[in-house]
């Protein structure tokens, strides 16, 4: 038992849900790409559309199909990279709503699945996915003829309240859809707590379902223990792991423990970040290496038969910090290695 | 087929076992723990066996399941992290050896598994897994009358030939055996390229196989292609992504892929990595999201279906720079949401 085990607390994802569909004016969606950020699709899925949620987000049609299978026919999943050359069948067997990105995945979806509900997703000023102001001219007329399931966009730095980017999204989405019928959706996790303008028919929050960051309020999701593999005693003057990067100044207590960076905990946690015993916070000492990290336990009075990296003490954002990253990549990196337990499910 | 496509050459693996089994006085194992570094431990190691590899080496017992299933009862496995608390099944069933990393681990073997073959890891300095001077002298005259499979122990510097604590580890290594009848191991890659004083009687290269430095004569092995998902112009002044970290200093044609940091592109890659079409550089822009990145593609001729990230002008340590980190992180990230061809398996 030598792997570190993985918490993922479902009734703190759905605790989470309803506290921003309570702050949300319209239809509380679910962004479940990435495997839901590293935490396992299949078993988000279900226990958020046992909660009520219709309506999902992945990125790719291919991670549809765990979804589909988890929720059954009645929820709407959404394609964030719209309709790809080669998605036709996907979309059409899982039942797959396309976000149309541009004229040409429009004139392709058109083409290929020309019954098939979709979405229209536009730029408005991320330049990063999404139609821009000519092509949606040049396509809007047909596009509402066929009838959109949902037209959207995405801001760009919605983390940042006083950003002035916010507006002017905000304006353009305004004036790009003024007119039209069919429902809108402008916000994620941070659209929503930007206020009622942001919200529009449909949100669909991802990071603060599972904990993270903007939404400070949220229930934290994951718990992270890595089992002690061996304790030792350092001399003052011996170096730790790798490189020698790390130098004992005092008698040292060390422990090493069964995970590294191929179980997503970044290298950049180096003689940064910090384990977990109960209460008290161990050191990381050294680099951490592929399946081997070592902390400093002086200060224990007993020897750990574990120690945690994430839980009460250190939150994903704590984590992200000491690895100059966001919570994000410290959830979607989470690894294969490790046991996962869910509590909260249900049948 | 939004899914980004990762190839793996086998035949490169196996071309970089055979070059540094030239190199190696000793036998020739191979490191496959953490999946094979990303790259599927199942593939890696039936086609390693087949270029005649006899012994392998994963990180935790669990990962002996993959690895036995494909190479049949033949091979050895041993285990770094040793016999911890509730192994002794796996080990068992799996015929594993475990690596024996202190006294309390030797008693754990010899009380639940009396007959199971063993190794020791000892430790020479680097202070991270392995018996200590004193452990080892309790157990050795035990450890000798039972016969160890081996006796290892880990360079903390390898990569660099010139750092002091390689001849200080090795000639604690020789004291620490002196007198033993087992095969001795001290040398992964870096070891083997240490010259054969560092070699004894086997050694277990990892990163060599899988083509990342320090063996610079190794055959890359990964090729990473991330399909376009859309192009768009922008104009001077007009910023593109999260946080707006990247502005437009000329009119700017831009290509979003679909892969991020959630497919282990690290987020420390943002505005610093290059995507390629063919011999042309594509600078990343803006910040790597978690499904999507952008590159600046104004200075090719043609919209290119896909960018790679990983091929013949930019390798894994190549990446690795850019992201601040080692060429063994870039691998054992690399994602679960690429669609993985091997060449050159066997049957």
């Amino acid at each position: 038992m030598s792997a570190a085990r993985l918490t993922i607390d479902l009734d703190a994802i759905a605790a989470n849900w309803r506290q921003l569909d309570r702050l949300n004016r319209g239809e509380t969606a679910a962004t479940i790409k990435a495997d839901a950020y590293g935490l396992g699709a299949g078993a988000v899925a279900r226990r958020l559309a046992s909660e009520g949620v219709r309506t999902f987000f992945v990125a790719l049609a291919e991670e549809g199909a765990v979804i589909r299978q988890a929720v059954g026919s009645g929820p709407r999943i959404f394609v964030f990279s719209g309709h790809m050359e080669g998605d036709a069948q996907l979309l059409r067997n899982l039942d797959l709503i396309p976000l149309l990105n541009s004229a040409e995945q429009f004139v392709r979806h058109a083409e290929a699945l020309p019954r098939h509900p979709f979405g229209v997703q536009l730029d408005t000023g991320m330049n990063r996915l999404g139609m821009e102001r000519a092509e949606w001219s040049a396509v809007r007329e047909m596009a509402e003829t066929a009838g959109p399931e949902l037209v959207m966009s995405h801001l760009a730095c919605a983390d940042e309240p006083e950003h002035l980017m916010n507006d002017q999204q905000h304006e353009t989405f305004l004036d790009m859809t003024a007119g039209l019928a069919c429902p809108r959706s402008l916000a994620a996790t941070g659209g929503i707590l930007l206020g009622p303008n942001y919200h529009f028919d449909l949100a669909r929050p991802g990071i603060g379902l599972y904990g993270g960051a903007p939404f400070v309020d949220a229930r934290p999701v994951a718990t992270l223990s890595l089992p002690v593999i061996q304790v030792r005693d350092v001399e003052p003057g011996e170096t730790v792991g790798y490189g020698c990067s790390w130098v004992a100044k005092r008698q040292t207590r060390l422990a090493t423990v069964a995970a590294g960076y191929a179980d997503g905990l970044l290298r950049s946690l180096s003689n940064k970040a910090k384990l977990w015993a109960g209460d008290t916070a161990c050191p990381v000492v050294g680099r951490v290496s592929m399946d081997l990290i070592t902390a400093d336990i002086t200060d224990l009075a007993e020897e750990p038969e574990a120690l945690d990296i994430l839980g009460p003490h250190q939150g994903i954002d704590a984590l992200a910090e000491f690895a100059g990253t966001i919570g994000y990549e410290i959830l979607t990196s989470l690894g294969q290695r490790y046991r996962r337990r869910y509590t909260g499910a249900r049948s």
